[in-house]
């Protein structure tokens, strides 16, 4: 990037000579009282309220910076608590699209699959990344997420080069919600490989004291076989780097995921489309 | 995502009752000695070295998670340690790029502009991000970027699918190096754009005391008229955010960038072509 480098040991003092400058690069989403709306979160956001309508996309530019700060939850539990973001995430996904086997890609709008890859998770720039163990119902998860969505691609999009590029967003993430289409079943199941792979590669750093194997239960619902070859393949990595180290989710790990039958209840209906 | 949430406050110890278990998350690239080799670079990380020339996109896959861990260094010097990280960064350039007004995406093959954006740094996952006033010169750079996506588009991908997947990327990556071509001035406009979005978006949490101001010298390197359309209305938020404060760049920081003559020649080199 540029222009400038690791020229000094970083100490929290900013190059102007002031010190204790807040930690720009943190920040959290407020928690809202009452009923959930996007207005709630927007008003306890620092800084000024994005203007809706305007006929200039940067506001838009601004909310996707949400994705950077926002971290991916369920590392947290874990200790990991700078891991990655929801954009590292959406980013490997739509890479990793890329890569469908030319029977599988001959079958899909690839191009499509990038950007559904991109803007599935986009509302957790608003919404936050919420988990199946964090007890928001699946509607009420999915009426936040869908308000956000209106709000980002009508709202502040709306009127930007006649709406256009707001309605494709807006169609593709609900594309997305329905699943119901080839192209999203496809990048559902990206979502749970870039998740595998994220957690074993987590695991390999941890010293064998790292054990995220209660994840691997999405490797379950990974419906189309290109994908789940991949996962496969992913598995036999992460089971040779287990060999003779317990592992405490251990082998059964796929199946039951090593977690209490209330959990796993809350899996289920997570994952199980309405 | 799933399955997982914060459900305990985060204290470094896994959820397992081991402590002591690593910052998984952080990753250092290695330093190298003599001339700089991507096997050099491999063989210093943790871990087991990729295998090349397999027909399994995996090893592929794992190098990408290096663009999350790895940070963009230019922040680092201002005390922004834990900032965006190089996937965050192009992430959001991939959804800046769907914005191109009409009459400029008439004229793009838009598909392939997203593809740029989230191709165009990717050597960094094991190049690192190479900054202007880090001391490497810019064909040492160009070199070591080149080599790395040969690596990469060659030795991971060369026998995946036939390897089809891996020429497309390092085409890409070579027009944008290039910068010949109208997508390749759109893509690297957008970088500029995104990184002055981030300066902005860093010094509005600073509390007028990060001045950042250097990077605005970006500005000045945007070539295309919409996209300096975008940076000029950025720019005015940024004037009225330090307005009554005094700004160390203030307003000739798009000029002169308030750095030295020095810097400024090897900024102007870093973005001069050859």
């Amino acid at each position: 990037m540029s222009p400038s480098a690791k020229e000094n040991g970083s100490n929290g003092v900013s190059a102007n000579g002031h010190d204790a400058v807040p930690d720009v690069a943190e920040v959290q989403l407020p928690q809202v009282e009452g009923e959930w709306t996007v207005d709630k979160v927007l008003d306890a956001l620092p800084g000024d309220k994005p203007t809706e309508g305007t006929t200039s996309p940067l506001a838009f530019f601004h909310i996707l910076e949400k994705l950077k700060t926002n971290k991916r939850e369920g590392w947290r539990r874990f200790g990991i608590n700078r891991g990655e973001s929801i954009s590292d995430h959406m980013y490997r996904m739509s890479l990793i699209s890329m890569l469908a086997p030319p029977a599988l890609a001959s079958k899909l709008d690839m191009a499509k699959c990038m950007k559904m890859c991109l803007i599935h998770d986009m509302a957790e720039s608003i919404v936050g990344d919420i988990t199946p163990v964090d007890g928001v119902p699946k509607q009420e998860k999915s009426r936040r997420e869908a308000t956000t969505m209106d709000y980002i691609t009508k709202g502040l999009l709306g009127n930007v080069d006649g709406g256009k590029v707001g309605e494709e967003i807006r169609a593709i993430w609900q594309e997305y919600e329905d699943s119901k289409t080839l192209e999203s079943h496809y990048v559902h199941d990206i979502d749970k490989m870039e998740l595998l792979l994220q957690m074993v590669e987590y695991e390999k750093r941890g010293d064998h004291k790292l054990d995220l194997g209660e994840f691997a239960y999405v490797k379950t619902r990974i419906v189309l076989p290109e994908i789940q070859a991949w996962a496969d393949d992913l598995l036999k990595e992460w089971n040779a780097y287990w060999v003779g180290h317990e592992h405490v989710r251990g082998d059964k790990a796929v199946e039951s995921s090593g977690v209490s039958a209330q959990k796993k209840a809350m899996q289920d209906n997570y994952y199980n489309k309405e």
